[in-house]
């Protein structure tokens, strides 16, 4: 073909992929999305990227791009028709710069989320993005969904922790905007537009990101407590006490811990039988820029007035680096744990926090009415808002039972969600997998100025089609 | 008229002002834009600023929205054709809703900043934005224009502030998107998109601002420095060690206290003769969520430090809130100071902190090359890498022949700003000042993504034209 051979001719022969090479760009890691490609196309240089990109405008070919292949939603894999290219950035992996007396680092679209939090480590700073699939992820990819993860709290979303980046538009122009800047209010925010636009309005090849110090101390600790309001209350509490200094305020159901304990038993909850059979844990996190025996007294008073208060029923406070990585890993457990148990219905909703309590409970119960003896399982990043609402076959389902009722639950889970103004897609995307749901909840009005702006900046309509946007 | 007739029926006849009454409307605060208006409307709903956007699309007739009228750079004053609308926010200024368990406050575009701060305080909260104008400044002029201040190196300017946004588009529909969500990722950021757009792309009609935790105690400091390097290695050290608990540094150069000793001198400097001479000065500002004793001592420790390593030549500590003052004071005097001294080439520009010093140096050699005599005022938030770098006749040039080579000193300083890029608007925006000189350092591809969003959204050219982006 032609159009394959002029591929090669720009970015070498061993970079075009076409047959079995190419399988594993064309399903998801989870293997809920197959498709079909040209190609997959691997350019080593941004100027190798703003090349194909033109010859696919001028082909009209359809362009996926990909980073770590690690997405929830299905916005890496191509659709089956088989016309359109898939565009791995993983050869774009450079750290091109380092400047710590500005706190900032420029790194390519293929770089892998470790490597660059590892990197930041090694000149004594924090690159705060943390979430399961740092090892694989890319940096392009964590940009194109506004990744979020534990870290948002204190530090914010992807969008906040950048301040430049450098796009491949649509036809194929490179725009070199890594600003180094805290300020700059030159023009429209093209750099948060970008962002979270899952591939379909250019190619992020770099971004320049925003480092932080690296906090002194840590100090972690396990709580149990009785009800949802009172880890709202919990939360309201050690949020004006630490301010900035909270760092993790995450929420765990019992049911979650219950897979944790069945599935990986050395993962202990660390109380006593009568705290371990309460219904909610929470894992807090504050960071200290003074010292260790000053973060863990913090921790101490301000959580041994919660319990004076009644808030708290019980709290482990981690005494050793060993004692917070396990805490740790009983909450990153919990998707591990759900995943080897069988099949859910998953939702990554966020809500106003004053609605999280009536939210929590009042969902359980329609659902528990409309589809009796289903099971959610609850846990998320409480300080955000943001939970990981998943539905469980429970004990008189089955696994297929439950797929075939799937839609009609998220319809109610995501009916809750969108009456108390919260959002169907807190951290994950869209993807293929809400598009449709997406048109549902958004207004005519917003969804016709999205439209606007895609239509301004891809006009062709190549890039990552069908993603995110649907006509 | 048929057009102020229609109008007059949508808001009221005493809500359109033409004549003696619209006068105020259509010049600048420091009266350097003077323009002309079919009139001045003043709606007091949203339905009925859509109504008027809707009258003003079927006519074609420009519109120029306008806040509390005290931007620094035209974008609030129509042009001197006579044939656009001003469409004042004023009457738009209730505080909708305060959700305290969210920490949110949804507020009408023409609300005052600083009824703003005092609402949030009544509830015991914080909403960090500060600047000089706040007692008469709108918080839909600081959306329109993405405001910064004194509390960015904290909190951000006003996009990190906002959550949600309601806005009326250039074709008069309403997008409701008031959303009070930390984590939402369903689609593209037009929240940000709108917000810095100056008017040009929608009416911003109301806002829900984040609330932040008010600081139980503060703690603040003057500081005397030899030289800019110290300064930055005095940053530098601070945010390490205070981290996000770092919620000021400010500097400002000799010149600029010499004026405020001249022209104010109840505000003196706290230091004795000798460290009164040094070249630079600092307040640094640490919030503390524990005690008065923990944040005096935490300052006392880390300045101390900077002192016996020699970045710090001489500091003085409020002791209490009224020294605080005083010590605010004396940097806030800095802009009135320079605005009776006369008139000065004004900049409000951004560098990466790893270029400030050698850009301070090198800028100051370099215009007193070009233009032997006159001389920089030197202040800013340090920290955010933002000065204002205004220059002044200094001893041997009279006013007039400083603003007739106004152009040239800002293209000198302005150059120096782009080659180690920098930004030439860092928070005031663009508006008619700028409007040129931002199509001579933008590049061809951004500035041809800007105007495909621009056409996008305002497809008929009337959201106010010629602000910010001309042709």
């Amino acid at each position: 073909m032609n159009f394959l051979h002029a591929l090669s001719e720009l970015v070498g022969k061993t970079n075009v992929l076409t047959g079995k090479a190419a399988a594993p760009y064309l399903v998801d890691w989870r293997e809920r999305y197959h498709g079909q490609a040209l190609a997959v196309v691997r350019p080593g240089t941004t100027d190798e990227v703003a090349s194909v990109i033109r010859a696919c405008a001028a082909a009209e070919v359809p362009v996926v791009p990909q980073g770590g292949n690690t997405g929830l939603c299905g916005g890496a894999t191509p659709d089956d028709s088989g016309r359109a290219l898939v565009l791995s950035l993983q050869r774009l992996n450079r750290v091109r710069y380092i400047d710590q007396h500005n706190n900032t680092m420029t790194v390519e679209a293929g770089c892998v989320l470790q490597t660059i939090q590892e990197t930041a480590g090694r000149v004594d700073r924090l690159f705060p993005l943390s979430l399961t699939a740092e090892g694989s992820c890319t940096i392009g990819g964590n940009l194109a969904t506004n990744a979020g993860g534990t870290q948002v709290l204190r530090y914010g979303s992807m969008r906040e922790l950048t301040l430049g980046l450098e796009v491949v538009t649509a036809d194929g122009a490179i725009w070199d905007g890594l600003r180094g800047l805290r300020k700059d209010n030159t023009g429209y925010a093209l750099r948060d537009l970008f962002i979270g636009s899952e591939g379909t309005l250019g190619i992020i090849t770099a971004a320049t990101l925003k480092l932080h110090a690296l906090p002194l101390a840590r100090a972690t600790a396990f709580l149990a407590l009785e009800s949802i309001e009172a880890a709202m209350t919990t939360f309201a509490h050690a949020r004006h006490r630490f301010d900035a200094a909270l760092t993790g305020f995450e929420l765990i159901d019992a049911t979650c811990m219950a897979l944790v304990a069945e599935y990986f038993p050395r993962h202990t909850l660390p109380f006593d039988r009568e705290s371990a059979k309460l219904p909610w844990f929470v894992l807090i996190e504050l960071s200290d820029n003074e010292s260790e025996t000053h973060a863990q007294q913090r921790l101490e008073t301000v959580l041994g007035q919660a319990i004076e208060s009644g808030f708290i029923k019980d709290a482990v406070i981690a005494s050793s680096i060993a004692q917070s990585k396990a805490l740790w890993q009983l909450r990153e457990s919990v998707p591990l744990a759900e995943k080897v148990a069988g099949k859910a219905v998953k939702h990554d909703i966020s809500v106003p926090l004053s609605r999280m309590a009536s939210f929590v409970r009042d969902t359980r119960q329609i659902l528990e009415q409309a589809f009796p003896g289903v099971c959610p399982l609850v846990f998320g990043h409480l300080g955000d808002g943001n939970l990981h609402y998943n539905v469980t076959t429970g004990t008189r389902w089955d696994q297929d039972q439950l797929l075939e009722r799937q839609h009609e639950i998220s319809t109610l889970v995501h009916d809750q969600v969108h009456a108390i103004g919260g959002s169907i897609s807190a951290e994950h995307g869209i993807g293929q997998l809400k598009r449709t749901t997406l048109t549902h909840y958004k207004s005519v009005t917003e969804l016709a100025l999205m439209r606007s702006l895609k239509r301004a900046l891809d006009p062709r309509g190549i890039m990552n089609p069908g993603k995110l946007l649907i006509d």
